[in-house]
């Protein structure tokens, strides 16, 4: 098992979650995703425990879900079981489901996807974004089919980007100086390029033809990134620049899949729509196009090979990346594994199968 | 391995075995359907003993197969081989193609997957449909990508229907008071819904809007159900209203997908074939649009975990289905396993391969 | 592991390598190839050492390639990292690529991906082919979804051609005579169909209705065979006849597909392109829609079982591929496992990865 289950993921764009239920998989585990009557998002498995029918497909009565299969209600709020429609209609004590604990902030739905008892909201980062309406504000999502490892790594190495994504959100082949700032379960990285031609995607609200590039990133276990990135006329002051607040945030869908939500603020231009527009535009083809087919084609040539195990060459610029690893590695060996994945296995619901 | 191979499947039906070979995968085993010059069905393993070629797609050659990669032919009686075409022509005794128990009734082809020795005529269950000329009839067949245990649950909890297919065979919603009568191997589930909407199929030739639904479903192991399915008027004797027989036979493809082949027979307006049309097409969506996606997602959400072990919610609908499992284990545990999905491996065969 | 490493295969056709590399699977192993500035194929891994990129999409570079993720640079005839833009450009001693030895003959580029100290250019095979300019030559080459070992039976006995052939290469259902030669590591398959309809692809260039074929095929572990096939007047002497020289270069791609590379030379009417055109179509045909659905139906109903564990049938006709199955078995088992495939592993890479 390489997934931390105890932390903070995000599950959803606020947008995303309304009256109607849907289902995401989060970490392997089915997830429905609904508002309540007071608004409120609700997140709890999407497996009934009788059959195992996609709750997400039943009907939504009031503040319940109705199984499609056999017609269980369950409560949005609670989980339980609250009508069964058939015989003497007695409830059973199992007819539960594993419910998650779930916040929403700054228009991001937020899930603990491990045991309840250690979720604290407390911990949910503060993405630092510039505020919606004070700036221009583009989000966007994706699935990508690789190991959610490998987006960490590509994040905390942006050396690659003068390659992969030269043309699009970076000068050519220029040189990074680089600093990084260790956490015990957090990694910064700041870095600058100086008097480099001006990338695409900040040409769109920075008109001269170089500048400084300045980019803080930060991460924080288990999968929230928060970015500034900063272009200034060459050796001028960053806070005077065209300035950019971002944020990456990495959901593993299973062991090989993983989800990217990504949102971006800026500070100049910010009503400008069609400037919102050439940044999606832009933002979209890097992440769709260039980053995630290459972390494919290179999980594809790890062959499942554990990582470590292929000793591969260590670079300077891979530090960051690898502490990553570390870090995880050891948050993962301390947890303990939960099992809201499975109807049942929980202690209460241990009560035995009626014999027949 | 959950399949039971000494018990009586549906092949196929008779109208779809001709003259010319077909390939259909029974138990997992790949076999050869086709009717010699007498018109008798013969089953037998699709496999050259040779080089493993499908048989279906050689020659047919008077009441002889040809294998299209080598060109050996095989007796379709006797499942021998009776030329070699190469060197002198001699036969080896090991070039001989396992043949199935088949026996065609009721426009039905039944095999016997297991053990020849054990297969007994006798015990192929009795459909009881209403015969053909007499009244309409309606069948159709298709594979759905599920385990079969999954489609036997689906059958023996009929709770489902009025959640699942309202709208094509069931009123929405409405109660159903159910009784079981269980046998040694086999499983008999009477139940009615009274005073109901009368259901999209059934109102095809039953013109009152309300009615009683009366079903008598049995299954027969391995996967014969026969089913009564009767609409009356309200409060009246079943024997006078609009009845149906029915039958579903549940043959497993593989382990993860199953062959359905289903049968109706109806008393009333039974010459109007538009009547036939309507019904073939709201059972085939049913069972194609409703029953296989259900069944798929609760398979897909079972994830390769024994059902057992999962300690599912009991409610008193699933004692049919639960007993139905724990028939098939018994009968599962008690069988010899056979070797006719191998060339070679029965005692017969084991003539040495000869060294060069 | 059933494969050769130790031996030459053919990796591509000499007009397949050009300035651009590109990338081809061989035995497992992702291969990059790719011309010099001095016209000399170079064959290495298509693995970045550092994070696995496929270093053929990356951008060339005079005579070094580099990385399209990260920037490092490879030199294409020692495989050392030659350039490394981050930091202080240090290079680490890891960062190098295996190099496949690699030998271009007679329009084949042949590699060697086993341990490059075995590799012996005197064993490649001269291939026998009627030089080009002199003769009709036509070239073909597919990838084919199934085992290598299933493609070396087929052409090891080509009895099969009159069944599923015929149309195409053969006579339909003749006698042949056969005589096997046997080599310590080859396999010489001699034989004569007499008096027989003359095959679709041997009259576009031998006028005569039937004749006599004559075909000399020669199988050279692991992967090579060269043939003569030859039509006469019925009783005429082979010499004076139409005379072709074939070859079919097999190359596993994995364990469970395979590389299929066939030339074709003739001695008549050799200048005449539309015969050339004839040649290409019926041998495609042959091997695409005859051999390939064949073989991998056959791998189908084998269901990954190990081939002689099945105990098939044994016909006279099998003497050779059955032989041949064991020639591969005694040299796979003599093999020393090399390690090409991953970085780092092999002695000179064991350098610990730098501790963070």
């Amino acid at each position: 098992m390489a997934l931390l289950k105890n932390g903070w993921y995000c599950a959803a764009t606020s947008a995303e979650v309304g009256d109607k239920p849907f289902a995401r998989r989060i970490l392997g585990l089915p997830v429905l995703l609904v508002r309540d009557s007071s608004g409120r998002v609700q997140a709890m498995s999407d497996m009934c425990p009788h059959r195992f029918a996609p709750l997400h497909k039943g009907v939504r009565m009031g503040d319940a879900v109705e199984c499609p299969y056999h017609g269980l209600r369950f409560d949005l709020t609670s989980g339980r079981c609250v009508h069964n429609p058939h015989g003497d209609g007695r409830i059973p004590d199992t007819a539960r489901i594993p419910k998650f604990p779930v916040e929403e902030r700054q228009e991001v739905v937020w899930i603990w996807p491990g045991d309840p008892q250690l979720a604290t909201p407390d911990s949910i980062p503060d993405l630092q974004l510039f505020a919606p309406g004070a700036s221009g504000r583009v989000a966007g999502c994706m699935t990508m089919q690789v190991d959610y490892r490998l987006v960490l790594d590509n994040l905390l190495d942006l050396s690659h980007a003068v390659y992969l994504h030269a043309g699009t959100l970076a000068p050519s082949r220029a040189k990074r100086e680089v600093t990084n700032i260790n956490g015990e379960t957090s990694i910064r990285v700041n870095s600058v390029m100086r008097d480099v031609a001006t990338p695409s995607s900040l040409g769109l609200y920075f008109p001269a033809a170089r500048g400084d590039v300045h980019s803080h990133i930060e991460w924080m276990a288990p999968g929230t990134f928060r970015q500034g990135l900063t272009i200034t006329e060459v050796g001028a002051d960053p806070e005077a620049g065209a300035i950019t607040r971002n944020a990456h945030l990495i959901t593993p869908e299973t062991e090989r899949s993983t989800h990217y939500f990504w949102f971006h603020s800026r500070n100049r231009l910010a009503d400008n729509q069609s400037i919102d527009e050439g940044t999606r535009a832009i933002l979209s083809k890097a992440f769709l196009t260039e980053d995630e087919p290459m972390i494919a084609a290179c999980q594809s040539y790890q062959a499942g090979r554990e990582f470590f195990s292929l000793t591969s060459v260590f670079l300077p610029t891979d530090r960051a990346g690898t502490r990553c690893r570390r870090i995880m590695e050891r948050l993962i060996a301390g947890q303990t594994i939960t099992s809201t994945d499975r109807p049942g296995t929980a202690p209460e619901f241990r009560e035995k199968q009626e014999s027949v």
